[in-house]
């Protein structure tokens, strides 16, 4: 439907190395897609605003398709071309053109803006338990050791995947004393921290937060232990398409992560189930920590309406949503 | 204080053979040690009933001391000695020796007993969700099976040590279905099964379950997603001296099965916790299954009083309550 | 296997009239069983205790098979049969008597106990809710009148049999003023009353009450709201089978009970779901009123070994538990 | 107080049809109110702005007090009026006739939009419980079916009026296999259905859902067993009074829908309570599905206040919020 | 109705200092009336045993009469009369003195007992929060001083009677350091304490705790911060007069503990309500510490009745349970 | 930084009389501090723009730092600062004039239309708890009692100052009845009451509510008890600050508050904790009731960002938020 034939050079060899995993990570992928947009609105020689208009969704749709369960790539298509405005051809570009401006101006800080309004959460002597590993989560824990925040944490491995320990070995560099823990220790140990900090997948409209499979339970143990929990991240994880009600599909990982050969040949035929997501409702969530201030989970929507509007049926793109872990 | 120069060479093999162990598991432990207290009273040539009680609490001091955190061992002692009457030596001989042989009888078919009544809970289609390995929560399984009730399992790998892996091909070779996942994925499958049955490494008097470390977290889980929490424990798991009021105390395990060298020389100088149980609350159990029945765990007690009295205060022991894990 | 020979005319008589429906209610039928086999122990003439013991079993069977559904049934032959002791054919005939005679005695005065028992749960000014129709509970409330407390009712018609026109028919003899709800309104209700109080048609080993469909929600918001759950319920209401760990299993009754020929013909070609009873775990019940005393929920197990003993593998039944709405 | 001599005959006609119940259900009332206005502007003779919003508001007022309960009325109403803009009696006028523009065209897709967003909540396999009867909860579910999605359902009755019978023979047409159950059976059907599904008479500024009494207990069953709670409300049923913090007046309803003429006859002299609706706190519901996207109950609120304004004291209106079941 | 004519001196004399609160205290109370009745014992010439009983029932009136809204008091008496067993009048005599003397010594030592229980919850490093003063509950924080654990504490002040300050002083003497609060800061201070200890007034048959006003608040949000509750209670402070369900009749004390004269004057004319106790139900209480072990508060009754029976309707008193606080 | 010397001399005299207390109370400071705003706007001679700004930035900042704690002082500030628009210096002066002039419009009727919203919440018959004084609760309740609803109240004393008999005293102006409680009494008569309301002395962008010591507690007890907690609070007592996710630091109040000196001297050595404040969270609270209507607490961040914008880092303040108790 979409015209490719009038796609800038920029756009199709951004999509080649987002689908190439070249630009991989949530930010970097937003970053790029947003300013393919820019390069194609510069580089078109439409004549009507409408040709403009459809050559900029058929460069989104190329965008979009290299890598669909990537949260942050709509998310940038969307806030770049969901508000522009103009007349004319030059209106609309220069429209584009700020639009892709201030979505990066704002990307480019905004880590660092959530990591110190996250570090405002804690005080001198505060243990903190993490899930997973997060780089949102991990900038408000190196806001508060810069601040000169006094702290302890508690990491669990994280299994299957045991990115726990790429939390631990930052954490260790900061000069955090670390105590490493088994999942299954995780409830036992609640009774020790403050604070469940961890990042997310992805965030729907309900305000239920998508995160690595533990954090569903662990949110409950921490409600029932009375530690609050933290979800730490920025508004390109938000999910607009869930404001159409759509569920988040959730990826099944391979069963060799689970059960190597070894084991699986001695056990005999069994199913795996690995899933690599769960879903955690807002109710058992205490605050969510974004670039833009923090936000209890039941009002997150409205940053999202904010940002990205309201209807989310782009032209560009037709897929529900849906998640994986690259 | 106690006098041993009377032991019976029954006792002190068996004692030996406790500490060596050889004789390992919780009913072995519990059969032999009130094997030894018969084979005690039968060699006594002692005079006066007191002196024949003398005798039988240094046999139990030294069976009880070759491992004071097995909660089987001071359980049948107790069981044995608590309840024993008569005027003369014969009589005291002849009391040990019923109850000897009354503990002995009730220990050979408590398990099966207890799998039994485990696998009246159980209907067809249903799918049961375990932690750990549990040989008195497999007799339920096991029961169940050989009822012809049609079974599905959900197994936890339970980390560290993965005991999983031994219900999964447990259950594997009774043709039961078997999904297996890791311990963070367990909160989200409770949506999908009927039943979390586990087992206990002790039970408190006040109803808490001392089990693997991860059960108390799944609990409250389980509680929270409207799941029945069963835990299948024989009454030598009872632990009455904590009717005292003491906690017990939970052993540490070795780091390394959380982190082997080669990582923590990657992570760098961090501590790791490896708590090797957990505690329940009652309130987040549903029913503690035992050979004598079902009970709501508030009122398991009552069973600890009826079977080991309410003074645990022994003439053969001063320690406190402690668990390890053999 | 049994000898059926030597039943007593009594005994084929008291069976007969169960199965015709003429004997019904669970005291009626409990008092009948009971003092057959007291028939059955004078009618006897075995020889051996072990030929006697053999009649009973058999004029028991003969009873229980009649209506194997009715739990007060087979606990008056538990009752009578579990506990008799003696070495001689006429110690034993005298210990049957003895407890078929304290068993009748208890019977006797049973209703009206509990009835004063729960009247002290009310003072002045209550307004008590009530669900479905209860004997046991109608006792509490007549009590609590007849001792001049000024009581009111909301009642639950409680569809689809509407029993509360029934109880709301008997309060009105009593002169207490009724207010009639349809059952969806009584949550709303929840802030108008004082206590929820209902019967049983059976108590679990594990506390859990079952009852006429519509409790278990219903007491779940009476949590809710901080209004407290009395169960009223005879002894004989105890299910020991489910000591064994069998779920009571649950009658289904006629679809023409929900949806009428009229209504059916109109809608077309749909299922009808009508369970006659649903299960309330003890968590959600504050107090068991029984002629013995009231329990907490999680308590009663006490009381049921106490009467009916721990074994409940009788020689006369190899039925599981169920009920049905006779 | 309004000058009621310059009203339209399209608004003096509409006006009567309402009162006559001729125009009934809440998007035909709240569509005619707008048109009703739009005609209004478009026939004012008045020559100062001043003039012209008097008009209006005497319009506003006559339409509003032909039935003050039906809660798309006002907000109809309250739509048009509060955002209309100008300097000029010609500005005004052209204003005016674009906010009826809008508000109709949203009002014509609204239900179909919601339904959209409502189906995305479910995929195959789903058992759907249903409470009431709701067309924007049913337009959730045909748009499922539309999308190929297999569903079964389960339907309470919903006494006293049995609406549950127009769910069913409607799912029936759709192919939807229905089983009928008794509101008292609900609780127990909570473990097998995934969704709880019910529509609304009104929404509270607190995020308090008002729907049809048996909502609130049902709501709190479902919470407790882990069943999410949707509520389909197109945004006509926000309510903006309540932003003032008014309660909603709940309606009673006729005793003779609780108990006939035969029936009271044979109980006696009894009250009948019949409350048409119940309010659900927003702690019980997961999501309110509109026409503008899900939201979490405590967020509507913002959508109330971008819709109606803020200041709901109209010069049109003086009641406080009611609501009955027309 | 009673025979006072042959009461024993010692009786009389117990009688009149008991009623001229020269003997008080929940331990001295009863250790008087056992002791007395003892007496009567000795000194009765009754010649028949129907007579000998009616003596001891007088003497048990005559002393209960005096006070019987202490709990204490009719526990001693109905712990000796309840089990008395003989023939003959000499048998009786002999069984009377044999369960007072049991009585006696259980109650020297059961502070003691219950304090060394209590100490063991209590580990190194542990911070306590009490409320109000009780000697039980003081008793098991000695106990831990005295075993050398480690312990900080939190008191209440506990208005209007500021008990609070009593508590501080003795544990300030035990070498404890202290943290003085308001009544309305100990929620806060709930994330910093281990321990939520306190004593009862009186323990009902369903497990619920009467105990110093504030209590039943108190314990709510220590459940919600996963703070545990225990309660330090000799079992002379059972409560079985509610096995018959009558609800604890609470005293009001005075306005002007409340409000002095002043301030009275100042506000003008206003109600005060002052009651003396409240009632914490058993699901908030983690465990009831006695001298005969550690309970969870379900299963208190079943220590209730095996001390006191089951039947609480005795010759010497009818009066209903009422509770004040001398 | 700032330059002060440009300063009008009306910022000056503002400023001393806050620092002298002479000006206090949350409206008062913020009235006079927009009113000096609004001065130097006035007197400004500054010819660019920017030193416009600084000249108005280094006013905030004078009046700022009298009374960094006061919440609505910065709030006032920031939101006549925050929004001002124009190209020069005539713009700027007149934006500053008319963010002055709405600000202070609104202040003037905030109470009283918060009042009129409050009030709607009540009806006749109904029964108010009230905890510590507020204006802002007292405003509901006078506006109720003015519209003619019939209420009672329960008055808790609210140790350690006692602020419940200012409110006793006025409700009696008011003839509502009062019954006035110690505040370890509350939780029982929870059942008694139907609204909870109290005020606010913050409120925080997560919804938490911060106010007297005492609150959260009470708000636990009374979700347990499903009695609605509403909290009154003109819109400037939300604290910003809190977006960037610190927490408040709460002021610790004079020992001498709790303990008298001849207390102290009494009980020896202890330490005193006398925190002002607790922080109640959203999900304990029902209702935050704001001059701009009623809000869910998860919602109040919208309005919070609506009034004073997303960025709090102003150039006139770098303190943290803290609270005291002026």
């Amino acid at each position: 439907m979409d015209d490719a034939s009038n796609l800038a050079p920029e756009v199709r060899e951004t999509a080649q190395r987002i689908a190439d995993m070249e630009i991989r990570g949530a930010a970097t992928i937003a970053d790029a897609a947003a300013t393919a947009l820019g390069a194609q609105a510069a580089a078109s020689d439409a004549t009507t605003p409408s040709a403009f208009r459809a050559e900029l969704d058929a460069a989104a749709r190329t965008l979009h398709d290299t890598r669909p369960t990537a949260v942050s790539l709509p998310n940038a298509l969307r806030y770049v071309l969901n508000d522009i405005e103009g007349d004319t051809v030059a209106e609309l570009r220069q429209s584009v053109q700020r639009r892709v401006a201030t979505f990066r101006d704002d990307l480019d800080d905004a880590q660092e803006r959530l990591g110190r309004i996250g570090a405002g959460r804690f005080t001198d002597g505060d243990t903190v338990l993490t899930h997973c590993h997060s780089t949102d989560a991990m900038a408000c824990l190196e806001a508060a050791v810069e601040a000169g925040t006094d702290l302890e944490a508690v990491v669990k491995e994280t299994r299957p995947r045991n990115q726990g320990h790429i939390t631990a070995r930052r954490l260790r560099e900061l000069d955090v004393p670390v105590t490493l823990i088994v999942d299954n220790a995780a409830h036992q140990f609640l009774d020790d921290v403050d604070h469940l900090l961890c990042g997310a997948d992805s965030i729907a409209a309900d305000g239920s937060v998508v995160n690595k499979i533990g954090t569903a339970g662990l949110a409950v143990s921490a409600r029932d232990r009375g530690v609050p929990v933290v979800v730490a991240a920025q508004s390109i994880k938000l999910h607009p398409k869930t404001l159409t009600g759509a569920a988040v599909k959730i990826e099944q990982r391979a069963a060799e992560e689970v059960l190597d050969e070894e084991a699986r040949a001695d056990i005999g035929d069994i199913d795996v189930a690995n899933p690599a997501f769960d879903v955690t409702p807002p109710r058992h969530v205490d605050a969510i920590v974004t670039e833009h201030g923090q936000f209890p989970p039941e009002s997150v929507v409205v940053l999202m309406r904010e940002l990205f509007g309201e209807r989310v049926e782009e032209p560009w793109s037709d897929s529900g949503p849906s998640l994986n872990d690259g």
